[in-house]
């Protein structure tokens, strides 16, 4: 198979870094444009960008020069690294032109037409890229959206109990790490030694974006149907770089024992590693025996940083269960996640 | 009035140092006594401990001689940072000695004759002590406690709450802070770049000391009648220095708007303050408006790390209302909060 | 004594708070101006600044009205936090119409008439003022500076060496504070769990700004000649909040025994402290004996920040003596030295 | 080739498991035996060892029985991360039973007949082993030391400034990561917001190390001949997990211009990578042209943590060149570098 050509928007921020990285090695995919604002343009990458994710720059994209922000790359489908403002217009403009689009970014996460996709969680909601598609008139173009970096650690370990036991109340507190900010993000002063209790828009996005996720596709009214549950987020950064920690607590329809709540964590199957993509994981949840796990410097490097970690799963004094969950969010919660999301269209032949 | 002679047991510790530390200026109380473990005994108090809270180690101690930890030691009460194995029958033998034994430790917490005290939210419970007396044989002795420094946070603020509104069940996540395992306590390689899930004991004791705190003074049943609520905790240790983080969502018997959950708290009166306590601040539960806090650098040095801070008073999707709660842990939630213990006591003329 | 009115240039930013912080009690000085930058101006304070220090913006400031940083300020003195590039015109047009400018800026340090001043080092370089009023047509108005942070740090216990022994060559590493950088300063990505061996301009101001505190002045040439010395630096930014540490090895004219070392920084005298100045702390330099001291944490605030604390006094294997030195950079550094600064010079009569 | 058998001592503790790490996938040896105090002796290893480098311990050891520390374990050379006070007599007791032993400990480094052995600096010195073997009687027993982990940093750039201009005088400052404490090692409380000025016989060992290892062998004398150089350090313990970094100054014999300083370190050629040794770089030392580099958390897991980063090359004002060093201080500098010392004797036909 001859790779599939890909751009990155945003290729110089930490989120598009980390698209670069995680596509370097990827068989499926080669970059072949990078594309960034004005004032980098018409620049070497390696120029253009301070890496900062490890010591040196990729050598495949070293010599690109960066592009602006508009469709005419040379690639059949391009990562959406942009920030949410600049992403709303830009991607339907790539998308208008032709180009798949994998975005990060919230713009169009909500919109009916759209896909919000975890591939071990819903990949028939791709479904909805033929709707898209009519709907806005577009040929070979669409838009696929990952989640938000919290709600996909969340609607992980949700899927498996949602459908062994009926998901009704959710109650999460997140303890996020540092990069979810992306860069220069949060000031040292405010989190050396400190908690701030507050993400701006963090948690009403994970009170909505897990109900379309684990909603159901329905065919005969064209759109997902939310799945009916509450859930209720209390979102805080604490001084991690890497790696969302996430308490969960939940409310079941039908009472589970805590072997079939660890057997439903473990036998959750993974539908893009069964078809070959190269990002997937065997165990999309790794679920920790030991008390005092997962943590973040342990743990979220786990399966190449797509592995979701649950620990902790115990008796909830006011609910039925509650369990730790970890995952890390600028992989699994964000380019990794796009990068499986564009593997697995790829392994269904609608990329390609 | 002439001060009331104190000792200190393991007052070589990081708890015992907060003890000094918090009683050096205190107008109605004089350490003349300070007791360890049995190497330190006989040495000079400033050789015999490390002093890890400021530059220097207060005047007032550095010549005391240490004492080993048993009945002897020349001072009316004794403040216990022993911890809870060796405190359980330390703080018996004092007491029968006829000490009032202020305790930190869990050892005697949930007894039901000894009260669980935290002065601005149940100081009528101190009504078991004459049980206590009576149903041990003690002449002037007795045991005070003070709840777990994480209950102590959460108390604070349901109790307003739970008088207006009825409180039925509680979510509560904490990310707290490293002085709350003492020293040497958390090893650096396990909190730098991390968050550990686990403290062990602590979720139990958040469950259920607040329902002996919350309770209601029985006179008839001479006990306490616990509280009817149920309560789900989720114990962190994050990378700060002092100041428990609690995120707290609630649901409560009897609706109430935000306008009066924001009363609810700022009214919340004070009977140390009232009595004149030295150690007593006028507004037990300060509310932030800002929309990031309380923080642990900002806020938990308010009224001297007496004051706790409530902020983020919203909507639960899930409960009814959810707020974030600091609270100095090793001053509000420790060794302040034992010697408030004493100082009310001394105002309603049982000690002194 | 009436309090002389003093006004707070660049008042919202962070070395501005910290300025407010030290003036908020201080009985000589009363703030009754403050000015920021355009989009401030004419706003209340409490409303133009988001406070950072603790947890409550200081009374005595709330309600004043951010002015533009123009001369017409209700105030004899200003001191001024503005950064260098600003500082350099504002500070002297502000000189020019009769103010007393005490800079923190860096744009005016190093010129001849120009006194850079450390009060308990080098005071009676403020013979300069006459010189730069003469010099510059200044009628009331002056320019009196404070060096670099890391400088003050340095030359505090460079100074009594240097009287004694006479100091030829200076080798320090610096471990700086993140305080130094200002708010928002340096992103939390960069330091958590890392060390930048890096800050601009700050090890050619280590070299250079010591020679001429350390210097003599000259009435005969009206200028201040340098101290003979090298200096080289090396600087670094580490993961403290405040407090700057510096590892010194400094090479003598005469040799000196341990003794004299330690005696010649504790009999350093405080000319401020005599002159009865409210910030001046008795004993300028704190040693420590224990191995292990300074540290950040324990000792930054010794004199409420104005101490500096040296520690680890030893032989160096290639110079004669090496040292660890601390001081709370935005304190004795900036904002408390700039104070200490027009304490002394209204203890001389040059203000007030 | 037939792999080495290897064994590990002190297995359980956090040298020993980077040992594994590291050996894991090493072509060139096998672990065959993992041993440890009493307490562990007997248990599988998966249960005696509470693993902390990552999610999970190796599957190759999981199953090893962990064996006491005493000769008779099923390996050929034995790698120990013994603390020095037990190392001292259990590694003598290895090499006269017969094995080789490739030693982290400090108890017999400065021996003379023991080669203290950086592969890429001092290869010749292996020929002590003859001498070791003759004067102690062994007959294929042996003990090779690795430096201390912040020498080891110091030790690699001084070398080909030595050999090409004669390096005299040295001050060098460190700034050493808390794995280099072991665990559980420092207390959170001592390095959360704070430096540590002090690590206990660290600045000795690094003045005097790399005497040794910088030094002439000697065959006349069978003995090296130390290099005449003075170096004065000050050790210094910061809030990073891994990667120590050093601000060095060197005064050199002859006069160096930086593109011959910028050429000694980038062309100083690796004797272990010409023999094939597979944790070898080609190049031992990378040079940073970025003015704020190294960074340990760019820059330490280069090379696998095997090479050294120097950036900042610039003049000294006092002597003539400094630079800041950064080496991963258990990989390259502990375990990394024992395995290394194991690689380059088995190339050269010392073992296996």
């Amino acid at each position: 198979m001859q790779p599939i050509r890909v751009g990155v928007l945003g290729a110089t921020g930490s989120v598009g870094q980390r698209f670069i990285q995680l596509l370097e090695h990827n068989p499926w995919f080669e970059i072949t444009a990078v594309a960034a604002s004005g004032r980098s343009s018409g620049v070497r990458y390696a120029e253009a960008c301070t890496w900062r994710l490890s010591a040196n720059c990729p050598d495949c994209v070293r010599d690109l020069v960066v592009q602006p922000c508009e469709p005419g790359l040379d690639c059949e489908i391009v990562f959406s690294a942009l920030p949410a403002d600049i992403a709303a217009d830009v991607e339907v403009a790539f998308a208008a032109a032709g180009y798949g689009v994998l975005s990060n970014a919230s713009s169009h996460r909500m919109e009916p037409d759209v896909p919000l996709l975890v591939p071990e969680v819903n990949s028939e909601h791709l479904a909805l890229i033929e709707i898209q598609r009519a709907r806005r008139g577009w040929g070979k173009g669409f838009i696929v959206t990952t989640p938000n970096c919290s709600t996909v650690g969340l609607s992980v370990p949700l899927k498996p109990l949602h459908i062994a036991f009926g998901v009704r109340r959710v109650m999460v507190t997140t303890m996020q790490a540092l990069s979810g900010a992306s860069y220069p993000g949060v000031p040292s002063l405010d989190i050396i030694d400190n908690v701030v209790p507050y993400i701006g828009g963090e948690e009403d996005k994970m009170s909505r974006e897990p109900l379309k996720i684990l909603g159901v596709f329905s065919a005969a009214e064209s759109r997902v149907l939310p799945a009916e549950m509450l859930i209720s987020a209390s979102c805080n950064r604490v001084a991690t770089r890497d790696g969302h920690m996430e308490a969960v607590s939940v409310a079941l329809d039908r009472k589970a024992t805590l072997d079939e709540m660890l057997a439903a964590f473990r036998e959750f199957r993974s539908v893009p590693y069964e078809l070959g993509c190269p990002s997937a994981v065997q165990q999309t949840i790794v679920v920790r025996a030991e008390p005092d796990r997962p943590q973040p410097v342990l743990d979220r490097d786990e399966g190449a940083g797509m592995t979701v970690t649950v620990g902790r799963v115990r008796p909830c004094q006011v609910f039925d269960w509650k369990f730790t969950v970890l995952s890390h969010n600028t992989v699994r919660g964000a380019a990794g996640g796009s990068v499986l999301n564009a593997e697995i269209m790829a392994a269904q032949g609608l990329i390609g």
